[in-house]
């Protein structure tokens, strides 16, 4: 097992019940041994459901199962059920039919129809998931469902994390408090594109599923679509938002409705700290890297010149290795096809100018950058004097760790 | 020093002499002790030249030297001068100044026009290039020129090169023997999109500029845009060729002609050669990966897909571990932006398939494909289906060694 990453939060934070959602989680042992593989929930009836899903032609059938019911437009969900240590990815016809069992097998449980039940996968690409263990197991969790089992639910989704992944915060909607809890999984194959990771928020608000959907969307790029590991993205992404209604404010239908303020910076919230926490839980890293782009042409130009630093093999061994060579940011700032007049390239370690005007700048403080890049969270800035766009984005160093967990995953 | 790279070959080759080239190196100490980091070649008049050049936006200043001697359309080249050590890039106008003095230098030793001196640098970025250290340097590797330096040219372009690079064949052009000698370095930041790296290819072959041009274009296209190590893309990536026209055959006007038919053969062997000798030293390379994408739409998309698993960390440490988990490779291949039908498509490990119609093969022998990784040369192979276009890539695998190298390269 792999030591906790020296990034991770003290703690796992209080996340209080959301009404309307209950949880209960186990050891299935699908693959893993002596941890919860298997999270089970269940959601009031008239729940709703927006969400995001991989980009990957190579989508798994979960993933499939979870775009299908969303394109199906009820809008309503009952059930989730994830489990962790087999994908069901790459599993054809069979992949498929596992799904639908597991779906059956958790309506049958809750009351609901298969329709009504979310189902997601995590971990090998390529083997059948062994899913009459699977339903085995499911009735135990529903027999001792309760609404403060988050700290479970988060393990019981985990991978390769170290530690297990969440975020709460409240709002007022109309006058009445709501709740957000978030739970997450991801620390390698995390890049741009979407989910990227697992990702599962649930509140007692009152939304329609059409309101829910902008919401998560745009809460998604400024977060998860915000942040890499190494540049892959998985088959199995998904980031799902249910709303049980349960709070008793009046139903408001548009997502732009200027009453959804708070509760639309609350979700942000929510969805930036579990995104920031997959960063800090990159497979074998060592430091929290954020990289700001300004002066780009567009906030879209921006981020992928973010990216494409965020993305270096080279940047991210030499923070990994604490030298503060701004040399390779701009040899990756040339190749990532934004384009840009040289001249005009800034670029900052820390609080400290390293490059003006395209060269080194004779006023840079190296030792001061460097002590900087000793520190666990490390800061670079990049201007190309090109427009107005700037952008955020968060990425770790690349070690030996990231080496050894990777070598030695499957075997 | 790093320990040479066990994939290297077992000596460096034979490389005759190219009639109407004189060559020799020494150690400048521009950066490095106790090896050569200076290069200085000479040619004979009436010299032809032809080249491709980093397309990056923070390109050094030799590299627009040399695009605008290209650009110029004289088409004739007298030296060659490249230093190891110092990339001379993100060096403003000081940087131009260096260059322009280097030529100048070499022109005054050689007897020449400065316009007709190509410089290169390779090294760390953002540093001002000793010019006067180099420019004193040079009259005494003008004066023990040879024709057989090519062991000592090759060395003295390295950077964290393990091994210099050479490669040699012979062709006939209208019955007269030609020679082309190459040498290259590159290691790290090895990526598609022209260069890459540094490479210089020497024939007496009687060819003008405009015939040189497609030739080394499609050699390129064929060789050094087919590797990747890390998918980065260096400021100072230049590939020329040089044609001293000492050979007694009637000089040939285009690229196309059919009495070229063995020298373009020659010289894309010398190029793929060079190539994957890049490949063999990259970074922490253990094993050489050669992967082949057969059924896609197009050529283009066959290396598209291609080198997107080249680049994938999760596959490169697969690699590196000896892991036939093929299962990240259904997950690149979802990602890389190529449309197919996921039932369509196939992947083997050696010889060995281990997926089919999108599935895990029941046939698959997984012992006989982890035998296979266990070697230095692995080999992947993707079908996808679409179409009729096939392309092969190579990349090496991911290891502490990279990790190793390039957190402690410039400190």
């Amino acid at each position: 097992m792999t030591a906790i990453s020296p990034l991770a939060p003290a703690r796992f934070p209080d996340l209080p019940p959301v009404p309307g959602v209950r949880l209960a989680a186990a050891e299935a042992r699908l693959r893993y041994r002596g941890r919860p593989d298997l999270l089970l929930a269940s959601f009031a009836p008239e729940t709703t459901v927006a969400g995001t899903l991989t980009r990957s032609h190579t989508a798994a059938p979960p993933v499939h199962w979870c775009r299908a019911l969303l394109g199906e437009g009820s809008g309503t969900a009952r059930a989730l059920v994830v489990n962790a240590g087999n994908a069901n990815a790459a599993t054809g016809e069979q992949g498929h039919a596992a799904v639908r069992q597991t779906a059956d097998a958790a309506a049958a449980l809750v009351g609901c129809q298969a329709n009504e039940v979310y189902v997601s996968s995590t971990g090998v690409i390529g083997e059948q998931l062994p899913v009459d263990k699977l339903t085995a197991a499911l009735p135990a969790l529903h027999a001792r469902f309760a609404d403060d089992a988050w700290p479970e639910a988060a393990a019981a989704i985990l991978t390769t994390d170290t530690f297990p992944k969440g975020a709460s915060a409240t709002a007022e909607i109309d006058g009445v408090p709501v709740v957000i809890n978030g739970i997450a999984k991801g620390s390698g194959m995390i890049a741009p594109n979407m989910g990227t990771m697992l990702a599962y928020v649930f509140t007692d608000a009152n939304l329609p599923a059409a309101a829910l959907g902008p919401l998560v969307r745009r809460g998604v790029n400024r977060s998860f679509n915000a942040i890499t590991v190494d540049g892959d993205t998985s088959t199995n992404d998904t980031c799902l938002l249910f709303a049980t209604g349960a709070a008793q404010h009046r139903r408001i239908g548009r997502a732009g409705d200027p009453r959804l303020q708070g509760f639309r910076a609350a979700l942000e919230a929510v969805l930036a700290d579990l995104a920031q926490q997959i960063v800090r839980d990159g497979e074998g890293a060592q430091k929290l890297v954020s990289i700001t782009v300004r002066g780009a042409a567009s906030e879209g130009a921006a981020r992928k010149l973010g990216l494409a630093i965020a993305n270096s093999p080279l940047v991210k061994t030499a923070i990994a290795g604490e030298d503060p060579n701004w040399g390779r940011i701009v040899m990756v700032v040339g190749r990532a096809g934004v384009p840009f007049e040289q001249e005009r390239l800034s670029i900052w370690l820390g609080g400290e100018r390293a490059a003006r005007d395209g060269v080194a700048d004779p006023a840079f403080d190296e030792p001061a950058a460097a002590h900087h890049m000793k520190g666990q969270e490390v800061e670079l800035a990049v201007e190309i004097g090109a427009g107005p766009g700037s952008a955020t984005v968060w990425t770790c160093d690349l070690t030996h760790g990231y080496i050894e967990i990777n070598a030695d995953y499957r075997s």
